[in-house]
């Protein structure tokens, strides 16, 4: 039995029911761990020696927090990150883990043009900008920050689904929010080198052609069981495993 | 510059500091994070084809949360763990990753009387019972099951500090406390095979002569610096790093 490729509603439905009473995750150990797992995924796509300089851009949401959970594991891995946070979150676990960040003097960018110039100096992206709740049309500033992610040609690693992808049916023309006179834009979006799937992949990445990881190596057998994951095996203690892609090479 | 084996104050200090405002660590990634390692170095101490059945023994205090999250990482890498709580902890963090256990039909025990019994059946014991906070005397039930360990003849893998030897001095008689008529007894502490020391090894495990493991990865460099604990360098992505032992073998 493969994988399979869940939906929007079953991926909420499954980290609701992770963080339920019953589930008994608190949301500081499934980002760790997922942090953790993006970090280590990047590591085996982008080794070190080549690509030590990451830049990381984090969401407002709970992906931003993997983020930035990534980036202080990857600074530990003796990559050397820099966080462009376009639109802090304001929930506590996110000013914290912005924090620990802070406190291993990694720089944190928070305005476009240090966004730009930054980019010219990287060896790699790790883009967490938007996770499986994601929902178009796409707001500001974030139009500006995928093109230039896109134009950069510097290799992408992207989390769960790529920023801008419809969570669902994939790479899609997406549209930006419309102006106060109702025009509106649409933005290519972007093809990432590598991804790494948390929990389970997202149908909209089904023709993914890059490496693909799966990371989330915590789901108890019994929520497997009841959503149907068919999860693969793991090696040894890995917290990742690589997924066979759709790529044709 | 070797490592630096650190007192019982210095470790209570790194741990306020790491969860302190400034640190910003919770104690649910912090206790994520030692389980994890607590695990892995498990793992390439006793692998699992050989040594299937682990008998998880947690004290009530963070480093019982420790094995709890031990245990079901444990599990998510095959091994068949097995949890003993002689003294479930009340914090409700504890509670949690005891449901995280049950919640993967780990058998969690409770009386002493199915631990004995279930010890005849195991390939390595999870030592959590006490942490780098331990204080002599030894108060009861712990002194019955310090000894069904040590005469079990199972390998026995440590948490931080063999539990009843002296975070300081390290293996030592050790009193039981009094009782009502004020008789006590001295108890033979067990030798573990192997230990993990979380953060830096405590001065109490300086001799140790087996296989020795540090974990915590995550200790931000300026605080390393500051309390001088001179860290070994991790390979690549491990969360955990064999340091050199005492022993002359």
């Amino acid at each position: 039995m493969s994988i399979r490729y869940i939906s929007q509603k079953v991926a909420q439905q499954i980290d609701e029911e992770l963080m339920s009473a019953s589930g008994a995750f608190s949301l500081d150990q499934l980002m760790e761990l997922a942090g953790l797992s993006c970090a280590q995924a990047l590591a085996k796509s982008f080794p070190v020696k080549t690509h030590r300089r990451v830049i990381v851009c984090c969401g407002p949401g709970n992906q931003g927090g993997d983020g930035l959970v990534a980036a202080r594991h990857l600074h530990m891995f003796r990559y050397q990150p820099t966080v462009y946070l376009p639109k802090p979150g304001s929930k506590d676990i996110y000013q914290r883990l912005l924090t620990q960040v802070e406190n291993l003097k990694i720089p944190v960018l928070k305005n476009e043009d240090e966004f730009q110039k930054s980019l010219t100096e990287q060896d790699v992206i790790l883009d967490a900008i938007f996770g499986f709740s994601f929902k178009p049309p796409l707001r500001a500033p974030f139009h500006t920050i995928l093109k230039l992610i896109g134009s950069s040609n510097v290799p992408i690693f992207s989390v769960d689904i790529p920023s801008g992808w419809d969570v669902e049916k994939g790479k899609q023309p997406l549209r930006t929010q419309p102006d106060e006179d109702g025009n509106s834009e649409t933005v290519d979006t972007f093809n990432p080198e590598a991804l790494i799937s948390l929990t389970a992949p997202k149908e909209g990445v089904k023709e993914f052609k890059g490496r693909h990881w799966l990371g989330g190596r915590f789901v108890p057998d019994e929520l497997a069981r009841k959503f149907e994951l068919n999860l693969p095996e793991y090696n040894d203690t890995d917290q990742v495993v690589e997924l066979p892609s759709g790529r044709t090479d």
